[in-house]
């Protein structure tokens, strides 16, 4: 016999076994429901494209991590690291097709080959939605509503969105005399959830002068409420501005619509990178804070420049789908106790096997997820393959019961039974029983 | 400003526009739905392994088209060009942490460097599910009946399932002396359908005596009736065997349980591969015989034999969902004529915004997707984004409505308005309209 060939899988990747995979399944669900009575419609790119076009200008991190290799016509190609590029991509190919507004949401999987030491996965599935072709505070709030709704159908418990507006902290700088350290700032102070201020003060003394660095950290100190964060924000930036006034009408639409008690302003919140233009923001889970921001994002106004001359604004939003289900795991949010499927008809007489396949369609015509053992084997292990995919009910049918036209019903968790009812009771009795 | 990137995608690959991604995903719905009510689970396995894993003992075709490269860590991988090899490498890493039997369903993408010319995708979406860890009748009868009902389930109208026996055929090929040309000879034959019987004749002239070409092209003719041709097939393979015993088994299931018409004993289906060993089955659509097999599979003996010495026979089917989407498309099978969100309240008032989003709430908890136009923009232009987007309702509210807690309702497709109703009435209505 020929030497086996170990099943491993590569490290930063995995198998989805059932209970994963169905998890998995009914968390896309409920978000894309979500997404979809917004009016947010679903769309998919390529995993593999040309590299040139997913690293565009290229530089950073990315380049490092991203899977790129030739293909058979010796293609430079690369796997998509994000989805966000695509969606520049598709965008800049499908604009005349399409119609502005565009709401679109991809829930899909991205390589990259990070570290995985710090517990990341190299394979993993993201979720974006976003709004293009509009600059409006009303598309910003839709953003955030969306948000909102979304961890509302996950039933994760309250949530709170954490907001601010890049616009502000520019004209911040701008009077600060910050130029060319603008990013490196941002940047810096978007860690401060994780290093403390004093961590931050120190960074931002090598670039900053002393009386710099206090106005930042006095701007970036939330004041509480929203609106007295909002009026000292806008003091120190210099006065009123299209951009303040942005936020004055989300938080008046986040107020008329009753969510005002999930959203705070934050001026920490900077979201480091170049590409945000107006408001961004962070979701934090209020049972699980530690976590960090399931769900980020913000408004960009240009989203394909490096594809079309058409300016595209929009705002849009990310799920990291493998966080967030960590969290729920640990949340404890309600998880199933039943098994994919309610009936095990046991092969009790394989003479009967016909019969048993027919009841089965019965059982699934009337909604009932239904399987008949496949093999005739003792009952033991027909009830031990029932537990172990935890099927909750078990149909037997020996010859006696099948000359008088019934069957038995038996509850496989409370091994309560049920006899000789006819196929209809038997339903019914099931639906009680479920 | 510096030169844009063409914003193309490779040969062979493509996006989903939103009407393409929500057919896709309703038909992917009704095959999980189908094989959930079955009792199979769904898994997922990631898109690159270690090359070694996914080629095994390699050669052929597949090599060629696989795409390979070395990843940041040197390894040699791969990307996974079927969903068999990695199910197989599953079975073999998890089988202790599962059950047996084990029913799963697999829907994912695999890379093939195909040539395009023949209109093949190089990124294609497959759906798998097997049961594996038996071999009785009843499990491939249930195989044959899930393909059935999944594509009664896709609304497809009538469709014919062909299968046959490996174990018959190799029986006629042994006594007719074949022996290191069985697996080509299976692979002549299974050409039958594509090229003639006169191309298969002179094919097996060159492997075969004038004789053992005669005995296997009357081995390989349909008798129109299951039994009959059973019987010819017997008597030439050189009488009964387990395998006729099998065959005979599983057409009582199936004629026990309503489905004769839709299948046929036909002999000249060998499915190429040398991987089966029981039953193989192709499915064709009546209303398009011509597209070719849309669903095929059947039994092999020992799945993970690369990775384990652990026997695990099974019994599975491949549905090729771009084909089988091409033939939707040309049967016209019903397409929805309404766009994926039902409701598009009119930005008629900036001033009104909270009112509107509120109101949205309202819409979407009584199950009505919704949305809001996110800017204030002309009527015109508003109406022309619900006719693009194939928006059925319309829903108008100004200052005069608002003050009275009223709206009006318009059908966007008759231009047919209702006005002045309350929100409830109005929900009301819309569920009539719809």
């Amino acid at each position: 016999m020929s030497s086996l060939i170990e099943p491993r899988v590569l490290k930063g990747f995995r198998d989805f076994l059932p209970d994963q995979e169905l998890r998995r399944r009914a968390i896309e669900k409920r978000l894309a429901r979500t997404f979809e009575s917004f009016g947010f419609v679903p769309i998919d790119t390529p995993i593999i494209e040309y590299t040139e076009v997913l690293l565009g200008k290229g530089g950073g991190e990315t380049d490092k991590q991203i899977y790129r290799f030739n293909d058979h016509g010796n293609r430079d190609v690369s796997l998509r690291y994000d989805l966000t590029v695509p969606f520049a991509r598709f965008m800049a190919a499908h604009v005349s097709e399409l119609y502005l507004p565009f709401k679109r949401y991809h829930m899909a999987k991205v390589f990259r080959g990070e570290n995985t030491q710090r517990g990341r996965y190299r394979e993993f599935i993201q979720c974006d939605f976003d709004i293009v072709g509009v600059d409006s505070a009303t598309s910003d709030f839709e953003i955030l509503e969306t948000m909102y709704r979304s961890f509302q159908a996950l039933e994760v418990g309250d949530v709170t969105i954490r907001l601010s507006h890049r616009g502000l902290f520019n004209r911040l700088l701008a009077s600060l005399g910050v130029d060319s350290a603008t990013a490196e700032v941002l940047r810096i102070v978007d860690k401060l959830g994780k290093v403390g201020e004093e961590k931050v003060r120190t960074m931002l003394a090598e670039l900053l002068s002393e009386q710099a660095v206090e106005t930042v950290l006095e701007f970036i100190k939330p004041e509480g409420e929203f609106i007295p964060t909002l009026e000292k924000m806008e003091k120190l930036a210099g006065g009123p501005g299209e951009d303040s006034d942005r936020v004055r009408t989300i938080y008046s639409l986040i107020q008329g619509t009753g969510l005002a008690a999930s959203f705070r302003l934050d001026p920490s919140i900077t979201r480091g990178l170049d590409y945000y233009t107006g408001i961004v923001y962070e979701t934090f889970l209020n049972a699980l804070p530690d976590i960090g921001s399931v769900c980020s994002g913000g408004r960009y106004n240009n989203l394909a420049s490096l594809y079309t001359k058409q300016e595209l604004p929009g705002v849009g939003s990310s799920i990291g789908l493998d966080r967030l289900t960590a969290a729920l795991d640990e949340i404890g949010e309600a998880t199933e106790t039943e098994g994919p499927v309610k009936v095990l008809i046991l092969m009790q007489d394989e003479q009967l096997a016909a019969h048993y396949y027919t009841i089965a369609a019965r059982f699934r015509e009337s909604g009932l997820s239904c399987e008949v053992y496949p093999e005739s084997k003792k009952l033991a292990a027909q009830f031990s393959y029932a537990e172990k995919k935890r099927i909750p009910i078990g149909i037997i049918c020996g010859q006696d019961e099948y000359s008088r036209g019934t069957l038995n019903v038996r509850d496989l968790r409370s091994r309560e039974s049920f006899n000789d009812l006819s196929l209809d009771t038997g339903i019914e009795q099931i639906r009680n029983l479920l």
